[in-house]
Protein backbone atom coordinates (compact mmCIF):
# COMPACT_ATOMS: atom_id res chain seq x y z
CA UNK A 1 0.00 0.00 0.00
CA UNK A 2 1.60 3.50 -0.80
CA UNK A 3 1.51 5.81 2.43
CA UNK A 4 3.43 8.81 1.15
CA UNK A 5 3.23 10.24 4.94
CA UNK A 6 4.60 7.19 6.55
CA UNK A 7 7.55 6.88 3.90
CA UNK A 8 8.22 10.39 4.60
CA UNK A 9 8.65 9.70 8.26
CA UNK A 10 10.67 7.18 7.84
CA UNK A 11 12.77 9.13 5.60
CA UNK A 12 13.14 12.17 8.15
CA UNK A 13 14.08 9.54 11.27
CA UNK A 14 16.56 8.12 9.11
CA UNK A 15 18.25 11.12 8.11
CA UNK A 16 18.76 11.91 11.50
CA UNK A 17 20.00 8.49 12.37
CA UNK A 18 22.66 9.02 10.12
CA UNK A 19 23.24 12.51 10.51
CA UNK A 20 24.00 11.89 14.13
CA UNK A 21 26.55 8.67 12.96
CA UNK A 22 28.15 11.29 10.69
CA UNK A 23 28.96 13.71 13.27
CA UNK A 24 29.79 10.57 15.38
CA UNK A 25 32.29 9.55 12.39
CA UNK A 26 34.06 13.05 11.71
CA UNK A 27 34.46 13.27 15.69
CA UNK A 28 36.34 9.89 15.77
CA UNK A 29 38.67 10.66 12.97
CA UNK A 30 39.61 13.83 14.01
CA UNK A 31 40.39 12.71 17.89
CA UNK A 32 44.05 11.30 18.29
CA UNK A 33 44.41 7.92 19.99
CA UNK A 34 45.59 9.91 23.01
CA UNK A 35 42.49 11.76 23.02
CA UNK A 36 40.36 9.27 23.11
CA UNK A 37 42.12 7.41 26.17
CA UNK A 38 41.15 10.75 27.92
CA UNK A 39 38.14 10.88 30.32
CA UNK A 40 35.30 13.11 28.78
CA UNK A 41 34.94 14.73 31.52
CA UNK A 42 36.56 14.05 35.56
CA UNK A 43 35.97 10.39 36.62
CA UNK A 44 33.73 9.96 33.72
CA UNK A 45 33.80 7.57 30.93
CA UNK A 46 37.05 7.49 28.38
CA UNK A 47 36.28 8.44 24.25
CA UNK A 48 37.40 4.92 23.97
CA UNK A 49 35.02 2.95 26.23
CA UNK A 50 31.93 5.67 24.61
CA UNK A 51 33.22 4.28 21.16
CA UNK A 52 33.10 0.43 21.89
CA UNK A 53 30.12 1.05 23.60
CA UNK A 54 28.11 2.61 20.56
CA UNK A 55 29.47 -0.11 18.14
CA UNK A 56 28.54 -3.16 20.71
CA UNK A 57 25.13 -1.04 20.59
CA UNK A 58 24.37 -0.52 16.96
CA UNK A 59 25.78 -3.82 16.73
CA UNK A 60 23.15 -5.51 18.72
CA UNK A 61 20.59 -3.98 16.27
CA UNK A 62 21.48 -6.88 13.82
CA UNK A 63 20.01 -9.04 16.47
CA UNK A 64 16.73 -6.50 17.14
CA UNK A 65 16.34 -6.57 13.30
CA UNK A 66 16.61 -10.68 12.42
CA UNK A 67 19.78 -10.07 10.15
CA UNK A 68 22.64 -12.09 9.98
CA UNK A 69 25.19 -12.69 13.47
CA UNK A 70 26.48 -9.74 15.20
CA UNK A 71 29.86 -8.72 14.11
CA UNK A 72 31.34 -8.23 16.81
CA UNK A 73 29.62 -10.02 20.00
CA UNK A 74 32.48 -9.69 22.26
CA UNK A 75 31.74 -5.64 22.54
CA UNK A 76 28.52 -6.65 24.34
CA UNK A 77 30.08 -8.23 27.54
CA UNK A 78 33.27 -5.12 27.31
CA UNK A 79 31.22 -2.36 27.18
CA UNK A 80 27.88 -2.52 27.68
CA UNK A 81 27.12 -5.38 30.50
CA UNK A 82 30.91 -3.73 32.19
CA UNK A 83 31.39 -0.17 32.82
CA UNK A 84 34.46 1.80 32.02
CA UNK A 85 37.70 1.09 34.12
CA UNK A 86 36.39 -2.81 35.11
CA UNK A 87 40.20 -4.26 33.93
CA UNK A 88 38.55 -5.77 30.71
CA UNK A 89 41.03 -5.61 27.88
CA UNK A 90 39.68 -3.03 25.28
CA UNK A 91 40.60 -3.80 21.38
CA UNK A 92 42.73 -1.30 19.90
CA UNK A 93 41.73 1.98 18.99
CA UNK A 94 42.57 1.41 15.39
CA UNK A 95 40.67 -2.06 15.57
CA UNK A 96 37.64 0.09 16.87
CA UNK A 97 37.53 2.51 14.70
CA UNK A 98 36.99 0.19 11.81
CA UNK A 99 34.65 -1.54 13.40
CA UNK A 100 32.05 1.43 14.33
CA UNK A 101 32.65 2.26 10.09
CA UNK A 102 31.74 -1.68 9.36
CA UNK A 103 28.95 -1.91 11.82
CA UNK A 104 27.13 1.09 10.58
CA UNK A 105 27.65 0.66 6.98
CA UNK A 106 26.48 -2.95 7.51
CA UNK A 107 23.54 -1.54 8.89
CA UNK A 108 23.08 1.49 6.18
CA UNK A 109 23.30 -1.22 3.91
CA UNK A 110 20.23 -3.34 5.25
CA UNK A 111 18.44 -0.23 5.79
CA UNK A 112 18.14 0.61 2.10
CA UNK A 113 16.00 -2.58 1.46
CA UNK A 114 14.02 -1.82 4.43
CA UNK A 115 10.43 -1.08 3.17
CA UNK A 116 7.97 1.07 5.53
CA UNK A 117 5.93 -2.41 6.52
CA UNK A 118 9.45 -3.51 7.36
CA UNK A 119 9.89 -0.61 9.54
CA UNK A 120 6.59 -0.80 11.83
CA UNK A 121 7.20 -4.57 12.36
CA UNK A 122 7.97 -6.19 15.40
CA UNK A 123 11.40 -6.29 16.86
CA UNK A 124 13.00 -9.58 18.15
CA UNK A 125 13.20 -8.29 21.81
CA UNK A 126 8.97 -8.05 22.18
CA UNK A 127 6.81 -10.55 21.88
CA UNK A 128 3.48 -11.30 19.65
CA UNK A 129 1.44 -10.84 22.37
CA UNK A 130 3.06 -7.52 23.78
CA UNK A 131 3.43 -5.99 19.89
CA UNK A 132 -0.50 -6.82 19.50
CA UNK A 133 -0.95 -4.20 22.32
CA UNK A 134 2.21 -2.07 22.04
CA UNK A 135 2.82 -1.00 18.23
CA UNK A 136 5.21 1.15 18.71
CA UNK A 137 7.77 -1.76 20.11
CA UNK A 138 8.28 -1.84 16.29
CA UNK A 139 12.04 -1.49 14.54
CA UNK A 140 11.62 2.47 13.20
CA UNK A 141 11.39 3.24 17.26
CA UNK A 142 14.45 1.19 18.31
CA UNK A 143 16.30 3.27 15.41
CA UNK A 144 14.62 6.22 17.34
CA UNK A 145 15.71 5.12 20.57
CA UNK A 146 19.42 4.79 19.17
CA UNK A 147 19.49 8.13 17.73
CA UNK A 148 19.16 9.41 21.01
CA UNK A 149 21.42 7.47 22.55
CA UNK A 150 23.91 8.18 20.61
CA UNK A 151 22.89 11.77 20.65
CA UNK A 152 23.69 11.59 24.51
CA UNK A 153 27.04 10.02 24.05
CA UNK A 154 27.98 12.29 21.41
CA UNK A 155 27.65 15.33 23.25
CA UNK A 156 29.85 13.84 25.91
CA UNK A 157 32.76 12.45 23.35
CA UNK A 158 32.56 16.20 21.92
CA UNK A 159 34.20 17.35 25.18
CA UNK A 160 37.23 15.08 23.90
CA UNK A 161 38.08 17.56 21.58
CA UNK A 162 39.99 20.21 22.70
CA UNK B 1 -7.88 10.94 6.02
CA UNK B 2 -7.36 8.18 8.21
CA UNK B 3 -3.05 7.07 8.43
CA UNK B 4 -2.72 4.80 11.42
CA UNK B 5 0.94 3.96 10.03
CA UNK B 6 1.26 8.23 9.91
CA UNK B 7 -0.58 8.56 13.00
CA UNK B 8 1.96 5.53 15.28
CA UNK B 9 5.25 7.48 13.94
CA UNK B 10 4.16 10.64 15.36
CA UNK B 11 3.08 8.88 18.10
CA UNK B 12 6.14 7.28 18.55
CA UNK B 13 9.00 10.51 18.11
CA UNK B 14 6.40 12.55 20.50
CA UNK B 15 6.67 10.04 22.91
CA UNK B 16 10.77 10.09 22.48
CA UNK B 17 10.55 14.08 22.86
CA UNK B 18 8.91 13.54 26.25
CA UNK B 19 10.71 11.43 27.77
CA UNK B 20 13.91 13.29 27.11
CA UNK B 21 12.07 16.18 28.54
CA UNK B 22 11.22 14.26 31.31
CA UNK B 23 14.58 13.29 32.17
CA UNK B 24 15.80 16.67 31.79
CA UNK B 25 13.06 18.03 34.17
CA UNK B 26 13.82 15.32 36.73
CA UNK B 27 17.86 16.28 36.07
CA UNK B 28 17.25 19.84 36.86
CA UNK B 29 14.92 19.22 39.65
CA UNK B 30 17.35 16.69 41.15
CA UNK B 31 20.44 19.20 41.15
CA UNK B 32 21.37 22.26 43.61
CA UNK B 33 21.96 25.79 41.99
CA UNK B 34 25.41 25.12 43.25
CA UNK B 35 25.80 22.82 41.02
CA UNK B 36 23.86 24.11 38.06
CA UNK B 37 26.44 26.78 38.39
CA UNK B 38 28.98 24.29 37.69
CA UNK B 39 30.94 23.85 34.33
CA UNK B 40 29.47 20.58 32.64
CA UNK B 41 33.37 19.95 32.36
CA UNK B 42 36.14 21.89 32.70
CA UNK B 43 36.46 25.10 30.62
CA UNK B 44 32.58 23.63 28.84
CA UNK B 45 29.26 25.42 29.18
CA UNK B 46 27.77 25.61 32.85
CA UNK B 47 24.75 24.09 33.98
CA UNK B 48 22.87 27.12 33.90
CA UNK B 49 23.82 27.86 30.28
CA UNK B 50 22.84 24.82 28.99
CA UNK B 51 19.30 24.97 30.67
CA UNK B 52 18.93 28.55 29.84
CA UNK B 53 19.63 27.50 25.97
CA UNK B 54 17.79 24.50 26.15
CA UNK B 55 14.50 26.89 27.08
CA UNK B 56 15.27 29.32 24.57
CA UNK B 57 15.57 26.68 21.72
CA UNK B 58 12.00 25.35 22.73
CA UNK B 59 10.63 28.51 23.09
CA UNK B 60 11.46 29.45 19.74
CA UNK B 61 9.74 26.77 18.17
CA UNK B 62 6.66 28.81 18.99
CA UNK B 63 7.67 30.90 16.02
CA UNK B 64 8.58 28.12 14.12
CA UNK B 65 4.91 26.35 14.37
CA UNK B 66 3.32 29.48 14.35
CA UNK B 67 1.62 29.08 17.79
CA UNK B 68 1.10 32.40 20.35
CA UNK B 69 3.92 34.79 21.20
CA UNK B 70 7.67 33.64 22.47
CA UNK B 71 7.16 33.27 26.04
CA UNK B 72 10.84 34.55 27.01
CA UNK B 73 12.31 35.93 23.87
CA UNK B 74 15.16 37.55 25.59
CA UNK B 75 16.32 34.28 26.60
CA UNK B 76 17.47 33.64 23.01
CA UNK B 77 20.16 36.71 22.62
CA UNK B 78 21.60 35.46 26.26
CA UNK B 79 21.53 31.92 25.79
CA UNK B 80 22.00 31.51 21.78
CA UNK B 81 23.23 34.20 19.99
CA UNK B 82 26.18 34.15 23.02
CA UNK B 83 28.01 32.12 24.04
CA UNK B 84 28.39 31.03 27.97
CA UNK B 85 30.69 33.38 30.04
CA UNK B 86 29.87 36.65 27.78
CA UNK B 87 29.46 38.90 30.79
CA UNK B 88 25.99 38.34 29.99
CA UNK B 89 23.86 38.51 33.35
CA UNK B 90 21.63 35.12 33.56
CA UNK B 91 17.84 35.18 35.45
CA UNK B 92 17.91 33.62 38.44
CA UNK B 93 18.02 29.66 38.49
CA UNK B 94 14.70 29.54 39.87
CA UNK B 95 13.16 31.29 37.24
CA UNK B 96 14.74 29.42 34.57
CA UNK B 97 13.85 26.53 36.23
CA UNK B 98 10.18 28.01 36.53
CA UNK B 99 10.84 28.72 32.52
CA UNK B 100 11.40 25.44 31.29
CA UNK B 101 8.39 23.76 32.65
CA UNK B 102 6.21 26.99 31.62
CA UNK B 103 7.60 26.14 28.28
CA UNK B 104 7.29 22.62 28.36
CA UNK B 105 3.70 22.57 29.04
CA UNK B 106 2.68 25.05 27.09
CA UNK B 107 4.42 23.80 24.15
CA UNK B 108 2.93 19.71 25.11
CA UNK B 109 -0.62 21.60 25.38
CA UNK B 110 -0.22 22.35 22.07
CA UNK B 111 0.75 19.46 20.89
CA UNK B 112 -1.89 17.32 22.36
CA UNK B 113 -4.49 19.32 19.56
CA UNK B 114 -1.75 18.65 16.31
CA UNK B 115 -3.16 16.26 13.41
CA UNK B 116 -1.03 14.24 11.78
CA UNK B 117 -0.49 16.64 8.74
CA UNK B 118 -0.46 19.75 11.03
CA UNK B 119 2.73 17.84 11.87
CA UNK B 120 3.74 17.38 8.33
CA UNK B 121 2.92 20.99 7.41
CA UNK B 122 6.13 23.28 6.93
CA UNK B 123 7.22 25.00 9.64
CA UNK B 124 7.96 29.03 9.16
CA UNK B 125 11.12 29.31 8.55
CA UNK B 126 11.20 27.18 4.91
CA UNK B 127 9.28 28.97 2.01
CA UNK B 128 6.38 27.57 0.02
CA UNK B 129 8.62 26.74 -2.93
CA UNK B 130 11.29 24.85 -0.83
CA UNK B 131 8.86 23.46 1.36
CA UNK B 132 7.56 21.88 -2.27
CA UNK B 133 10.94 20.45 -2.67
CA UNK B 134 11.90 19.48 0.37
CA UNK B 135 8.35 17.91 2.09
CA UNK B 136 10.81 17.13 4.76
CA UNK B 137 11.12 20.31 6.27
CA UNK B 138 8.31 19.86 8.27
CA UNK B 139 6.63 20.42 11.97
CA UNK B 140 7.56 16.92 12.70
CA UNK B 141 10.92 17.35 11.51
CA UNK B 142 11.60 20.12 13.86
CA UNK B 143 11.25 17.93 16.65
CA UNK B 144 12.82 15.01 15.56
CA UNK B 145 15.98 17.85 15.48
CA UNK B 146 15.51 19.21 18.94
CA UNK B 147 14.99 15.86 20.33
CA UNK B 148 18.62 14.71 19.56
CA UNK B 149 20.27 18.27 19.74
CA UNK B 150 18.37 18.03 23.38
CA UNK B 151 19.69 14.46 23.98
CA UNK B 152 23.24 16.37 23.14
CA UNK B 153 23.14 18.32 25.80
CA UNK B 154 21.24 16.34 28.43
CA UNK B 155 24.38 13.95 28.47
CA UNK B 156 26.09 16.43 29.10
CA UNK B 157 24.20 17.99 31.80
CA UNK B 158 24.53 14.36 33.82
CA UNK B 159 27.88 15.13 34.49
CA UNK B 160 27.18 18.07 37.01
CA UNK B 161 24.89 15.01 39.05
CA UNK B 162 27.87 13.94 41.08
Amino acid sequence: MENKAADLMVKMNLAIWDGQNKKFAELIEKLSDEQLLNETAPNRNTGIYLLGHIIAVSDDMSRLFDLEEKMFPDYLEIFVKSPDKSNKVFPPIAELKSAYYNVTKNLENHFKKFSTNDWLSKHAAVSDEDFAKEPTRNKLNVIISRTVHLANHLGQMAYLNK
